[in-house]
């Protein structure tokens, strides 16, 4: 199981200072989407420029133009990059064929997506390599959790294909751990806490 | 009727070449996804710093985070901004809530929705200014167009609501204008063209 942390903050010389504090023991770092329509690329450009071993994912949640954001998102040293699960079969092949090209790979997104199951067959038909049950920081304000659609997603494709988001904090960290899906994203539980780098340190050894 | 240029390239230097030679005769100015991917917010703060009066859109496909990536946009000076009309209910009500804070309108992205009538009245109840019909580029080159789906938009929420994207270029434009939606967006047909700004006039004529 690999940990990737979900970076929901705009400000580049905050985020590369949280990076600082964690690149050697973080598995996957990810910018988020607010920081992405912000900034634009350029806080992935500066992670890889700094740490280029650590593997960085760019929350772009592409939904139409599939080959030009690929290219973008591969250009600027992304890892891993998202595409919506939702958008058409045609964006969803580009991204993956373009991403394989330059040796990166591809996370789909089933936010607000209901099908898990029949969708994700057709994801693993298009050659996606990740798919992530997430839900969103709007959706969890109603006490939503991922963690009926884990159940769902992992009786559906390999476990190692398999990630989840949404509001998952080392309280409740338990009962996703236990259904080991390959990736568990945590966020404001992990960017937010006093000391970030304790607070990585006690969920890896959590998933353990 | 607007109509909006949609210019999906990610050079800001390009992109403000393209508003010299057309802000005083183009109804609505986006940015495309492309460059907001790319470059972020920076291009709309440009544009709208040398051009206060011109009105911008920001292609921002928000699906997530409502209120921040809305509050973000709103700071960067656009006018309008799109939300997935596929997002969750709280995430499109937090858009609507915040941009109308800040006097900025919202325009639901209906790319990838089956159930347009369905999905429209409920926007509507969410408070959207804007509904957008739209095949995206990738779903062009199977040569699909929004024409049909623009008929069912156009029987389903009132028309001064409605916009429409797709591909539209000055052959094609006649099958829309004569349905009259609020907006009409071309992309390429405008950007790409030897001479934007007579294309940017040919349109306008053809939709008098």
């Amino acid at each position: 199981m690999k940990l990737q942390i979900a970076v929901d903050i705009t400000d580049t010389a905050r985020i590369l200072e949280i990076a600082k504090g964690i690149y050697d023991i973080i598995d996957i770092f990810e910018i988020g989407t607010p920081a992405i329509i912000k900034e634009g690329l350029s806080p992935v450009r500066k992670l890889k420029e700094k740490y280029p071993d650590l593997c960085v994912l760019a929350d772009s949640k592409i939904v139409d133009g599939g080959k030009i954001e690929a290219q973008n998102i591969c250009e600027s040293g992304a890892d891993i990059m998202t595409v919506l699960a939702f958008a058409d079969n045609t964006t969803i092949a580009e991204v993956v064929e373009t991403a394989h090209a330059y040796g990166r790979k591809v996370l789909a997104d089933l936010i607000c997506i209901k099908n898990i199951r029949g969708r994700s067959a057709e994801l693993i038909d298009l050659g996606i390599d990740y798919i992530g049950v997430h839900t969103g920081v709007d959706m969890q304000k109603s006490g939503r959790t991922p963690i009926g659609d884990l159940h769902e997603l992992l009786a559906s494709v390999p476990r190692n294909m398999v990630a989840v988001a949404g509001g998952i904090g080392i309280k409740t960290l338990h009962s996703y751990v236990i259904q080991k899906p390959e990736i568990i994203i945590a966020g404001s539980a992990l960017y937010s806490a006093p000391d970030i780098r304790t607070a990585v340190l006690n969920m890896k050894e959590a998933m353990k």
